[in-house]
């Protein structure tokens, strides 16, 4: 009996548990947990989502970034180059967020953050209008796990390594269709 | 001593335990273990995926409704018109898997799907060319875990609610682009 128990302890903690996960498919929720995280993010918040024009997201990344929160925030090009209202990227480079375009060819389709390094969040919701106010989207939030948010972490990197600040800023500087954009200023 | 260690054992169960969850940033891999997945359901497939058109897929759905799973499928319309090649949903109709279109305005932007009732895929991973071949995604799969599996179930069944049969067919019928589709038989 005892053998059982301590066995059964055993798998308990060798099973990958999370602190707590949430699930919504309603976009304002979507946004709301988005934005409590990064209101409540302390150190970091590595970001890789395809398409944002979101303007609550935005400011509350704005709010982050002036307390000290290191932000890295990578985008699509595609989305950047349709987006009707650029502002909120030029918003985020004016504040100083290390921002990198994904330049390659196939899109970067990932909507994915991680909080601090313990949270991530996930699913098919990105951080725009349509998917908060019309979309029919599902998010995911893994809170207070360092080993799934390790895991997102690592992905993050190849993501931010293969658009390199030199191969993102060439194409910013070449290609960018946006009237707003800092690199059509100079 | 004793207590503690009861203490924690319970703290182990109450915590949400995934058997194992598996997050995979490459399109082959995700598209692997979704044919794994479709080649071991035993009993049930509900899928609600915006866009959906990979043969390798399609053909593990096609081998697991024959041999008798039930399969429930939702796609979006825009991605239906859009297709060159709608063949697969075609496919799917003729061989009797319940296939529902999202007739609503806003997008049915989900990807997600539930295998037997326990184990859910989901992220930015559509079941789509693009998605296996070129693009950057991030599919994660949560494997046997039943508390997680009914939370998606639910957003399913409301899903799938919201577009009745009736509705459904309605759109099929009236607004299909699709060349082979088989409401433009008749």
């Amino acid at each position: 009996m005892i053998k059982l128990f301590v066995l059964v302890t055993i798998l308990g903690f060798s099973a990958p548990c999370f602190a707590a996960n949430e699930v919504y498919a309603d976009g304002a929720e979507c946004e709301k947990k988005t934005v409590e995280l990064t209101n409540n993010a302390q150190k970091t918040i590595d970001i890789a989502v395809f398409s944002i024009n979101r303007r609550p997201i935005i400011n509350a990344l704005l709010k982050a970034q002036a307390r000290g929160v290191k932000i890295r925030f990578l985008t699509d090009r595609t989305q950047i180059a349709a987006s009707k209202d650029p502002a909120h990227v030029e918003d985020l480079m004016d504040a100083g967020v290390d921002v990198r375009v994904h330049t390659r060819r196939a899109l970067m389709h990932v909507k994915m953050a991680v909080f601090d390094g313990r949270t991530v969040s996930g699913g098919s919701f990105n951080w725009t209008n349509s998917a908060v106010a019309r979309n029919y989207e599902i998010c995911t939030f893994f809170v207070d796990d360092p080993d799934y948010a390790a895991e997102h972490e690592k992905i993050f990197e190849q993501l931010w390594e293969e658009n390199n600040e030199e191969r993102s800023e060439d194409w910013l500087r070449s290609r960018g269709r946006c009237g707003r954009m800092p690199f059509l200023r100079s």
